[in-house]
């Protein structure tokens, strides 16, 4: 009930684990601004698929491949590591595209495609804060393998923003509640909380500042060491108010459908099953109008689970009436 | 990132994995029903604590050996086997314990314990369906090894409730949504969601039946083959109307206390983290008002995951408007 294991077992356990559930499939499925738009590029686009052959990384209960072979798809191959994929080939044939859809269960990195090459990748790979759980690099390792000169990825662009918000309610229950609980001192949790990025929805209303572009992906051409960067930011005060966190947030973008499609995850947008990604501040930050936070932003691969992404935030404010510069370490674990 | 790995190992690698977050404590921690009522349990009573040797079974954060601590308790031996046992460390010493609690990290049935024997065992091992994660055992077998003669055991009491709901609303968003996702028939994995109680809230206004008094343990005289057994049930109508779901909930109580005190998680008291668990039926049943639905519930361990619970569900309605009998399986994990 209770064995210890080294974390990057448990790590990679629990994706397996999770991803073989169809809870989480359930929740992706019901996200409706994901798997519309997705819908909507695969059924308003079908020059994109028809006679093509396609790859569908992650393909989970294989809906997206389903999407492709009603767009007229000569084949699509829908490769699945967990455990869903023996759903997947179920649901296919219960659709009646065996003939069309080839569920393949395992690791891009170690399946045998049928095929020398495919025209077009598919895959909802993202993660929270974009980058968690890394899949990205599985894509592009597919893209790198398989994918035909002029073929496409879809989506082949996505952006990470940052912003500032005032979250005093909301810190106060999560970080600042070890301080003081049932009158015990659980500061030691606090640390760890605060180190450890929070996933929920914002309201725009909390937003004290611009949003800041922090970086670009162009999937069809980045390599996986353009995942880990450190990009710049400068953040300027849209009213007096006071900081407790940092946001970060992503856009996709299928550039290449007849009509550019995507969608945000911010918090002026539609909320997703994504959310937001919260990084609480040690301090509060006292903003004035016009004053600005600045500083950057270094995002990284964990070097022990790979699907964990290390963030490094460095930032100050010089106002009138608070002067603080600080670097944070983060962790989406 | 993918690992195929057996059943059992994952399944003990999440368990172990989930109770290393600092999240889930947060949870309990917060669920002021649980964590008030052992607080009122041991400040209010310290008669039973003062002067005591105490072993916490799975102390998690050490909340519940703090208590008894501030309660007088001569030393406290709190078992945690997660990682949690470095942070409650971490805590006992920051509020000045650790002459008095002494936190051992492993399992129970591995520790050392440096005493022979212990005046009283507390422990917070309910989980959903009150058995799910089976920890029970291991009280049980912290009792049998350590437990002083005329010694106690917290709580002492644990009663299963069934109930019958209509859900037709939640029942269509959670199982029928399967048989239809943007145009694809996805079945397969409605016979999965059937198959898992779903732990959620119920109004209290669900509630078609009368509530039947499944099983009732005595945690200081019970064995652990006690865990597993079959109950019959008569679940009478109060009013025409429509039953989706059986729903199960438990109360636990501490009968050695000064004045009886106890929770329940039951859907007519507040809500707690163990809210309720919904076994949804295949069918739906049309019941009139005096109608019965009669049947029998049987839960057992599971052989292949121990965490994992086996409920199998035999019921019948014979009524003016639907005669049915059914038996259905359902397994926790």
């Amino acid at each position: 009930m209770c064995e210890p294991v080294e974390d990057d077992k448990t790590s990679a356990d629990y994706y397996f684990d999770s991803y073989s559930h169809f809870g989480i499939h359930e929740e992706m499925l019901k996200d409706v601004v994901r798997t519309k738009t997705y819908q909507n590029v695969i059924y308003r686009n079908t020059f994109l698929f028809k006679d093509k052959i396609v790859l569908d990384v992650g393909a989970g209960t294989g809906i997206l491949s389903l999407f492709c072979a009603k767009s007229g798809a000569k084949h699509v191959y829908a490769v699945e590591c967990s455990q869903m994929a023996d759903m997947a080939k179920e649901i296919v044939e219960a659709n009646g595209y065996s003939n069309v859809i080839t569920v393949l269960k395992g690791k891009i990195e170690e399946i045998d495609l049928p095929v020398p090459q495919v025209d077009v990748i598919i895959s909802e790979w993202m993660g929270y804060f974009l980058l968690y759980e890394n899949m990205l690099n599985t894509v592009l390792y597919a893209r790198d393998k398989w994918l035909v000169n002029n073929g496409i990825v879809l989506p082949d662009n996505a952006s990470l923003y940052l912003t500032a918000i005032e979250d005093a309610e909301y810190k106060e229950d999560k970080i600042e509640f070890w301080n003081n609980v049932y009158g015990f001192d659980m500061s030691c949790i606090r640390k760890q909380s605060i180190m450890e990025p929070l996933v929920d929805t914002v309201d725009q209303n909390q937003i004290v500042t611009n949003c800041q572009l922090l970086k670009t992906m162009d999937i069809s051409k980045m390599t996986s060491g353009d995942a880990s960067f450190t990009a710049p930011f400068k953040l300027v005060a849209e009213r007096d108010d006071y900081i407790h966190a940092l946001i970060a947030y992503f856009d996709v973008a299928f550039t290449v459908c007849h009509k550019l499609t995507g969608f945000s995850t911010g918090p002026r947008s539609r909320n997703t099953h994504w959310k937001q990604t919260v990084l609480y501040l040690e301090e509060v930050l006292t903003i004035c109008e016009g004053e600005s936070i600045t500083g950057s932003m270094t995002v990284a691969q964990n070097k022990k689970n790979p699907r964990d992404v290390d963030i490094t935030l460095k930032y100050s404010l010089n106002g009138q009436r608070c002067v603080i510069s600080r670097t944070q370490h983060y962790k989406m674990r």
